[in-house]
């Protein structure tokens, strides 16, 4: 039984989360700044859009302040998995941790910190938010979800069954690979495209008219990772490039957090997106020019940060 | 004999022409601003930095209100050559015209506008336009020019020695192209990747220890346009590899025009200078992922300014 959950960040995608989780258990939430633990104290998480939910929150930064929750769900960015995990070392052994990170790796870099029960998760909702204490639910797209090294697909069960039952959609699968490379090919060469250009997931990813189209290069974008999925032995479960089309046909171009980030100036998760690709590219021996080309780039224009 | 010239476009370089040109002949000027032409009438033209030169000019945005020159230098940007020769159309029968413009193409295009002797420029010489009658002289290196068409060499070399007598650095070349070619290689890879990255032509491009450095991507870009002057014939004169690493050891990081024109929301070189790499490239059968996908993402980036 899961009584008790606990969401490490409360950004966008985790304030969701806990919100959530909150009708159905007992929402824990840990933060890095005080304020914003005192605010959800205080407060409380509020969700509007596609659901209004007024959840009440327990908050703090030190998981010391805590009671043991049964599941944790880290929802940092993929650059704050490190660290989170880092703070979680040594505690909460019963409980059950699951990442829902971008890219590929998080799961490992848990693992590093702590032999808690894992789970696999990645989401396609999205969110707003406006403030410490209220998120927007834009798209209810599910989290999908499975099970990482010994963990019994009952569990993931559980905490997909969860996850719909505080309003939420969800799904677990026995094996969560092939959604978790559609959604890294697709994630390595939208988001990094987006950064470059500036352009929001609009029409222009799948314009293929002209020859200086960037829907061409998106297309060579995804076949590239598509051979590289082939050679580690994935068969993907969405095709990214349907998956593309798709999105920008949505009426309201979505602005890729990697754009935020660039436009913001912060670190991105390129590392851990088209890194993580060109990684496994290297891995099996397959050429990967173009994805290899925009991690380079996008590695360099968080260099011209400080520049 | 040459004793009147006329720049057309007075931008830094055009202005550094002008200005020099002055010394030696009666040296028109065309500007687009008609407050530009005034100021320079009134004012003269000032050259400070690598020379002090203080010049008298002669201008108009009309070239009807200029008497005809025996040589035109067309030191618009990449983008103004259509226009600038548009102006020119069915006057000056007997001048000699000369471009100097990134990229390739520069000279179909005045082509097309009349039939005057052609010489093909390529210059490296750079400048800081401070105002519209001040510029200042940075970088003294060559301008090289070679004959186009049926031009005679004698008037490549006359041209080459009224630019020197006048104070610049010029050489005649038989054959402009491998110049233009190394310079093409260069810029191509250079200014795209500075343009993405918002870094400045640092020592970044030139890195190569770690697999996310920069250097790879422009030793790759290089290395393309090694394949594409091949298949096209054309000897280099320089290793862009060289110039490229050359370039970052000069102390004081060069911004280049197409990084400036990004910030600024301009329309870029890019289809003259990728874009004319990447023509070529498919005219001889040469694959170029790398500088397509550059080509791509600039115009995407470009796209982004009206987004």
């Amino acid at each position: 039984m899961i009584r008790r959950t606990c969401v490490v960040g409360a950004g966008a995608i985790g304030s969701l989360y806990a919100a959530h989780l909150a009708r159905v258990a007992d929402s824990l939430v840990l933060t890095r700044r005080p304020e914003h633990a005192d605010a959800l104290n205080a407060d409380g998480l509020r969700v509007t859009g596609r659901n209004e939910v007024a959840a009440r929150i327990t908050a703090a930064v030190d998981p010391g302040d805590l009671p043991e929750p049964d599941l944790v769900i880290v929802a940092t960015k993929a650059t704050g998995v490190e660290p989170a995990a880092g703070t979680l070392a040594g505690r909460w052994p019963e409980a059950t941790v699951m990442t829902v990170q971008n890219g590929l790796g998080a799961e490992q870099i848990v693992r590093r910190h702590g032999d808690w029960q894992l789970v696999s998760g990645v989401t396609f909702m999205s969110g707003t938010k406006h403030s410490d204490t209220h998120v927007e639910y834009i798209l209810d797209t599910a989290t999908w979800l499975g099970p990482w090294d010994e963990t019994p697909f009952e569990r993931v069960q559980e905490i997909a069954d969860l996850l719909v039952a505080g309003g939420l959609n969800a799904e677990a699968l026995p094996d969560l690979l092939p959604a978790q490379w559609s959604k890294l090919i697709f994630n390595a060469s939208v988001n990094a495209v987006a950064a470059m250009t500036g352009l929001p997931h609009d029409e222009h990813f799948a314009a293929e008219d002209e020859d200086a189209d960037l829907g061409h290069l998106l297309r060579g974008l995804v076949d590239e990772g598509k051979r590289i999925a082939a050679a580690a032995g994935v068969e993907l479960r969405d095709d990214p490039w349907e998956m593309n089309v798709l999105a920008t046909k949505r009426g309201s171009a979505h602005f890729p957090s990697m754009l935020e980030d660039v436009q913001a100036r912060r670190p991105t998760e390129i590392d851990l997106i088209t890194g993580a690709l060109v990684r496994e590219a290297e891995r099996f021996g397959v050429e990967a020019p173009l994805h290899t080309a925009l991690y380079q780039l996008v590695r360099a224009r968080e260099a011209a940060y400080s520049a």
